[in-house]
């Protein structure tokens, strides 16, 4: 239980602080953080609670990020979904109060894309539908290397929240003009529900290319890195 | 005594290393640092002043803080109201300092809202006091989780200054255009003394709803992660 | 061959995470990373891989790297040529990767100069020949003697790969303009095969100026440092 | 020997990173790193270097760093002007290998004010003599006292050169609209000497401000916080 309010707590924090550093701060004029400020927040919401609670629930907030970690067999079948339960609820309830937030700005019009992920027409700089698979399928597959070899009992002691939330950053780095960036079902659901149908439509891509992108990786860590 | 100290060269040192950064450099034209620098500043007051006397006095440098440690049981009803005159003797020394160098400017008029924190009217971006009263609370409980999460028992050695530091500059990250990020009552006030009474009437959400936060996550820290 | 996996993904990633930034993000109207995000990319991509497998193949991801650390007698000659082999198919596939997504945008035109490395007509400032081979030697040499001294017994344990990919940040944050930042012929070769012959002209200077600048730093480690 | 060997490479990183990033990068059209970026790169010349050499001198690269560990009894008189003519020789070899880069620009014209530093009519944003004095005083004080802190034996362990690297960079992100920010002699030794006589002329100020802080620090730390 104390796991599942962990993942619920680690899970709100990356929506409200990584989504919502884009909605509120990244495009004020002159002084605004843009996409490499959106990319520092939401790579630090998961050093932060990583270091915070990830002693407690192992800190994936993120449903790829389960599977992915099962499928390399550090992880049971068995509490997947009380994990990704409590990672969806986590992130609906933070994109809920993101939306407070903004709907009570003296000027308040609309939400526009929240934010949202997507392709075609809805992404960013017009990327199609095969950019989007390829760089959530690859860029998931490289998170979940990335948090399992750092998590391995041969690399550094201490140092993995450091390495996984930076990897995070840096995933944002390359891909906020593709897809605004998702590797994470949860938080793309969450940003969805709110933004509309035309992103509803576009979610089944923010589930597949990501879980699939993490569960290779669960293998190729398994077969090639895992072993003496 | 020695503890008194570290926490007024700590106090001074975020609010004339952040406010400063923000009254100095954050428009500067066309190579200016921003809100993302600013962020970047606040978090590494914190980060570098945690690392040299966080082992003297823990190395709070905000009310909110030592409040949500003593509702998490991490810190003495005792010594808090040492450690919060000194928060406070340190932000106001520091408000002064960078009031004395900006005074000095060739071409200096005003100090406008110095780096004064403020809702509605004084919002940077139009937010309204609700607004602020769930940015400020929601924000500050999750510092305080990150504080007592990643200086627990069971998370990594010697990493909590950085989890912290870095946690603050997310914490601005998000909500400059908000509220110009308070989360500690200690640094609103040495800013609004100076700003003049249109901020220092704000000045009670900055002291409510930062504590309610910090305090409402000593009690969630304690109830839920705190135990075996 | 676990280890040639091991520098296979840790090039591909390097030049998929900072080229790609470069390629995608650097440039977006108003909310572009510019070249400080695209330091930090490529900087990001060492630090993660370098927890991530750096424990498995040293972590090298770089042909210069790896000469350099033959010379300063900590890799053995008879590793090299598959270590640089499986850097130099790394870094292409990842080219190959991102070419396929650039080609797949909406409004494709051309790649221009993808994110290849350049002198003179092809530098992004206008800095000469002599100019480049000054920066990517001296530049090199202080990358390997960061690699070197981070590594060495008496460093402090386990923090090389956040001194090594900060180190490789710095290096981008200095010399974007001049050559848009070699320090490591692999990425420079897969760059320049797409971005086609004006570029592939000027590889030699990105082969020789890294590699020779790595391998005086490894004599200069071995003489200098590593020594009781 | 072999400790000045480490000051003069450490130095020369220092200058040649640091103000090399100010020099090529930071104004660079739409894509440059701003001051948020030359802050970052002074940062990570000290981290890396720290990291690399630390453990052979200490890791100065600052006569004003080693005249406050003197003063706070951590470092002996007698080493005091080879350490210090040491970081001379590798700031000025820095200065002249960046006028070596920049003059073989292919439209160079003059080197302006180089990275200077400078109060008056050569701040940058126009800060008085009185202004700059109390700027560059208390900043290289808090640059010890986070020094003296993170090395004491009660600090986490090993990670000092974060603590020292990020502080700078901290220090950066308040200061350069003031005086382009010094806190060490040797830098702006290095650059006044090409910049010409107009920058000499102040070079007196950033001995003596930068010193009597460092020295006033190591007071402060040696009574208050070294004791048991």
């Amino acid at each position: 239980m104390k796991k599942l309010f962990a993942e619920f707590f680690g899970t709100f924090w990356l929506v409200f602080g990584g989504c919502g550093s884009a909605i509120f701060a990244a495009g004020y004029p002159d002084l605004g953080i843009g996409f490499a400020g959106v990319a520092l927040a939401f790579g630090l919401t998961v050093l932060t609670m990583a270091f915070a609670v990830g002693h407690i629930s192992g800190g994936h907030f993120n449903p790829a990020v389960s599977l992915g970690l099962w499928a390399g067999g550090k992880f049971e079948a068995k509490d997947l979904l009380g994990y990704i339960l409590a990672q969806l609820i986590g992130a609906i309830a933070a994109a809920g109060t993101l939306y407070l937030i903004v709907s009570n700005k003296t000027d308040f019009n609309s939400i526009g894309g929240f934010a949202a992920n997507g392709f075609g027409d809805l992404s960013p700089d017009g990327y199609s539908m095969t950019s989007a698979l390829i760089a959530e399928f690859l860029l998931t597959m490289f998170f979940l290397l990335i948090i399992l070899g750092s998590t391995n009992s041969r690399a550094p002691k201490g140092f993995a929240p450091i390495a996984i939330g930076l990897g995070l950053t840096l995933i944002h780095l390359i891909s906020i003009p593709i897809t605004n960036t998702s590797v994470n079902p949860a938080r793309s659901t969450s940003q969805a529900i709110f933004a509309g149908v035309e992103y509803t439509s576009q979610l089944w891509l923010f589930w597949i290319a990501p879980i699939a992108g993490a569960i290779i990786a669960g293998f190729i860590h398994k077969l090639l890195f895992d072993k003496d």
